[in-house]
C-alpha cells in the first residue's frame, strides 16, 4: 500500500505537508516527489507510467497556476489521480482549480478544494479503504473523532460564554 | 461490486445517463436514484448511511446550483463520493462546481468537470479497480482504445484533406 | 422569542459575534452553537428538526467555502433560515456566497452579504418584528439612529474641513 | 396579511409570476406592482414608506442588472424585504445578484437565487408563519409534499428502468 | 461652477480625497458630503433633487459593495452623475463596479475604474469644460504635463541604468 | 453641437443604433464612424485629435473584447469620451467592460453598462446640457416621461389582472 | 518553413480552420493534426520532441476546457508554441484561457483570445517573418488591407446613411 | 538583435526586471522604456512605428488595469508583440489579462501569464531563435538546466526527509 504524492514545485510543500500529516495519522505509506509537468515532462511521464509497478495505488498531484500536473500524470496511468489545486499569487487559485477540474472526457482527475491538502489525503484513504478494510474502520473512527471535536468545541464555547 | 448514482432531480438524468453508459461499458453494476439533499434530507441520510451495508463501494452524486448533495452524502458515509456538478440555467455551472469542490477540511468530495458525467464514471471504475483487478486491465484497454480513436481520427482527418 | 445562531466552525466566531452584538442591542434572546453540516450532520439535523419545539423562531447559519450549513438546516425545518456567507482563505467568499444563495427550488435561504453579520441579525429582528411589535418600533428607532449617525458624521466632516 | 411584490420592469413578470403561483397555493394575499427604483424613485419611496400602513408585512423585490430596487425599498421601511435577482442579457445574473446581496451594514435584504422566484415566495410564507401559525402548518405540509414528489419521482424512475 | 462629491461612508474618504486633490489642482469648487443611499435615503433624494438649484453641475458619487448611491442620485437629477466604485473587503471591488456600471436603460451613471478617484475628478473637469472653456485649456495643459512626466520618467530611467 | 459616435466594427451597429435613436429623440446632431483602434490606429488618432476642432463636444466609443477604442480616443482629446462595452461571443461582455472601465489614472473614460447604448446617448445629452440649457429641460421631460411610462405600465398591469 | 497546427479534438476544427485560412492567404505551409494531450500523451510528446527536426518552426495548439495541450507541447520543444483557447460548453472559455495562459515560469505559451484562431495564425506569420523577410512585407500589406477595409466599411456606412 | 521592452509606468519595473534578467542570461540585447499608451500616445505610436527600423525584432509590453499598451503597439508594427499583464491593486490582474489577450481579429498579441515576466522574455528568446540559431541551442540548454534543477530539488528534498 503506497500513495504517491507529487508537487510541481518545492514551494507547494507547505500545503502538501498537511496531506502528509493525514497519511501519517492513518499510517498510510507514501512517497513525495517534486516533479514538474512542464520542466521535467519525461520524469512526469516515467513516474506515472511506472507508478502501478512501483506499488503506488493512488497519486496526489499538487500544482498551481495552469496546473497541468494532475492531468498529465492521469494520462499515463490507470490508477486514480487526485488533483490538489494550489493557490498562487494571482487569481486566488481559480486558475489552478479550473486547470485541474475541467478535464476533458476520458481522463478524470478527482479534484479537491483549493489548498485542500487534508481532503486530498482523506480521499486517498477512502479510495485505499476499498481494498484495505482496516482503513475503512479507521476512517469511520476519524469521522467520529471529527464529530466529537466539533461537539467538544461547542461545549467549550457554551462554557466559555457563561 | 456496485456504484450508487444519485441525482438531485430528474432533470439531471440526461447528464447522468452518460455516466451510466460508461459503467455499462465496464460491466460495473450500479443503481441510480433521485434523492434531493434539500427536499428529501432524511432519505439522503439514510441512503448514505446504509450505502456501505448495501454493498455500494463508490457513490456518484450529480447536482446543480447550490449543489449540496455530494457533500451531504459524504458526511454520512466513509466510502468515496464523486461529485458531478451539473450546469444550471444561470452562472454556467460555476455555482455547482464551487458548491461541490470547495468542501471544508475533513469531508472530501472527488469532483469532476461541470457536466463531466463520463469522467465521474471512469473515476469510479479507477477507484473500484484497486479492489477488482480485472477493472484495472479493462481501464488500460479503455485508455488504449481512446488513444487509437484519436489516432484514427487524425488519420481520417489527414485522408479527408487530400 | 429566540434566535438560533449556528456557525460551522469556531473560526467563524469573529464574524458571528457582530451578529450577536446587534441582537444584544435589540435585547433579542439567542443561543449560539458550533455545528458542522459535514462533520456533525446528525446534530445539524437534530438541531434543525427540534428548533421550532425549542422556541427558536429564526435561524442564522454562518459558514464558509462549500457552505452547506444553511441549506442543510433549512431542509429540516419550516422556520426561516438566514444564510451568512463567511469569507474563507481563497476565492474571496464567492464560493460561500454561491453555495448559500443559489438554493434550488423549494428550500429558500435568506442570504445576506459576505461577512455581513450585522445584516443577518437585523434581518432576524425584522422577521421577528412581524410577531413582536415592540421590535418593529425598535427597528424604526434603529434606522433613525443610523440616519442621525450619518448626518452627524457629515456635520463633523464639514466642521473638520473648515 | 399581505405580501407586496414589486418588479422593476414588466419584463420581469415571467419570473415574478412563479412567485405569485406559490403565494396562490398558500392562499397568501399579495399585490404586484411595477415600480422602478430609478425611473420612478418617488413612487418607490412612497410605496416602501407606506407599505406597513397598507398592511403589507413582507416585500418581494425583483430586478435585474444594477438591481437597486430591493435596497431602495429596504431603506424606506422596517419590514423585511426579499430580493429576487433577475438574470439579464449579460453577465448571467451575477450583476443582479451582487447588487442585491452585497448590501452595506444596516439595511439587510434577504436574497434568494438568481431567478429563484418560488423561493422568494416560500421565504415570504416562512416569515409570515411567525405570526400566522396556519402557514407554519401549511409549510410543513408543503415540505412533506415536496418530499413525496421526489420519492414518487424516484419510484417512477426505478419502474421506468425495468 | 461647482462639483458635488458624495460618499456613502466616512471610510470612503481616503479614496475620495484623491478626487478632491485633482479638483483643487484645476481650481474647480466642490463640496463633499457623507450621504448614504440606504441609511439616509431622504437626504440623498433631497441632495440630488436640489443639486441643480444649488449650482452643482456634476455629481461624483463614491460607494462600495452593493453601491446604489450613484444610481439613486441619478434617478433624482438631470445633471451628469459620475460613479466611483470603491473596493470593499470582499470581492475586490467587482460588486461595487457592477452595482454602479450596469444601470438599466434610462438612468446613466458615468462609471470610472474601481478606486479611480482621480479619473472621476478629471471626468468632471472634462464635462465642465464644455461650458467653462478655461478648463478645456487647463485640461490640455494637464495632459501635456502628464506626457512630460512620462517622458521625464523614461529619461530618468535611461540615465539611472547607465 | 455635435456628438461623435465611433464603433470598432460594423457589427457593433445594431447596438450603436439604439444610441442614435436617443440622440434623434433629443434632436442632438451626431455623426457615426467605423474606426478601429487596432486596424486603423492613425485614423483613430486623427479623429480624436481633430474632434474638438470639428465641433464635436462628446465622443461615444463602442467596442468589444479587448476594447481599447474609447481609451485610445480619450488619450488624444480633452473632450469627454463615453465608453460603451459591446458584448462579444465569449465572456459575456466582461472583457469589454473591464478593458474600458479600468482606465489608468489620468485618462478617464465614462463607462456605461454592457450593450447600454441608450444610456451612452443619454449621458452625452446630460453632458451637453451643461452648455445647452434646452437639453437640460428636455432631459427633465424625458425623465418625467419615463416615470409616466412606468406608472402607465403598472396601471395597465393592474387592469390586466382584473 | 512550416507551421504545425495541433488540435485536441476533431470538434475544434471549425475554429482551427480559420487559422488555416490565414496561413493559406500568406502561403505559409502547415500541417494539421488531431493530438490529445491526455488521450494520446506519447504522440503529443513525440510530435513536440520531433517538431524541430521535421522543419516545424512554430506550433499552434488549440484546445478547450482544462486545455493542457499547448503547455504539454511546449514542455517538449524549444520552438515557440501559440496557445489557442477554444470555448467549450461551460464557463464560456474562461477555463480554456486560464489553463493556457497561466503557464508557470520557464515554459511560455504565446496565448491569443478565446476562439481567436485568425490571430493565432497571424502571430505565427509575425514570428516566421523574423526569418522569412518576405512574410514581413506581406504582413505589412495585410495590415494596410485591414486598414483599407475599415476605411471602405466606414465610407460605405456613410453612403448607406444618406 | 534587439528586444524592445516597454512598460506603462515606472511602477511596473519590479516585474519587468525579471524579464531583463532572463534576457541578460541569454545575452540578448534589449532596451527598456517607460511609454504610456494613454499618457504618451504619440510616443507609443512613434516607438512602435519605428521599432523595426531601429532593429527591434520583438516587443515586450507590460501594463496593468485596462492594459492597452501591447495592443496599441501591435497596431503600429508588423513585428511580434508580447503582452505581459501586470497585476494591479484590484481584480487580481484579471482586468489586465483580458485587456491584453482578448484582442480582436487582425492584431494578435502573444500574451503570457499575469506577472509572468520571465516567460515573456523566454518567449522573446524562442521567437528570436528562429533567426538566431545559437539562441535555439541556448534555449535547449536552459530547458535542460530547468530539468536538472527540479531533479536536484527533488533529490535534496528526498535527502532532507531522511
Amino acid at each position: 500500500m503506497k500513495v504517491g504524492i507529487v508537487m510541481g514545485s518545492k514551494s507547494d510543500y507547505p500545503v502538501v505537508q498537511r496531506a502528509e500529516s493525514i497519511l501519517d495519522a492513518f499510517a498510510v505509506p507514501y512517497e513525495t516527489h517534486i516533479i514538474s509537468a512542464h520542466r521535467t515532462p519525461s520524469i512526469a511521464e516515467g513516474y506515472a507510467s511506472g507508478a502501478e509497478a512501483e506499488g503506488i495505488e493512488v497519486i496526489i498531484a499538487a500544482a498551481g497556476k495552469a496546473a497541468h500536473l494532475a492531468g498529465v500524470l492521469a494520462s499515463y496511468t490507470p490508477i486514480p489521480v487526485i488533483g490538489l489545486p494550489v493557490k498562487s499569487s494571482t487569481l486566488d487559485g481559480l486558475d489552478s482549480l479550473l486547470s485541474i477540474v475541467q478535464m476533458p472526457k476520458g481522463i478524470p482527475v478527482a479534484t479537491v478544494a483549493i489548498d485542500g491538502a487534508e481532503n486530498a489525503a482523506l480521499l486517498a484513504v477512502q479510495i485505499l479503504s476499498l481494498k484495505y478494510s482496516d482503513l475503512r474502520e479507521e476512517m469511520r473512527v476519524y469521522k467520529e473523532n471529527m464529530e466529537r471535536e466539533i461537539i467538544r468545541a461547542d461545549a467549550d464555547f457554551q462554557n466559555g460564554k457563561e
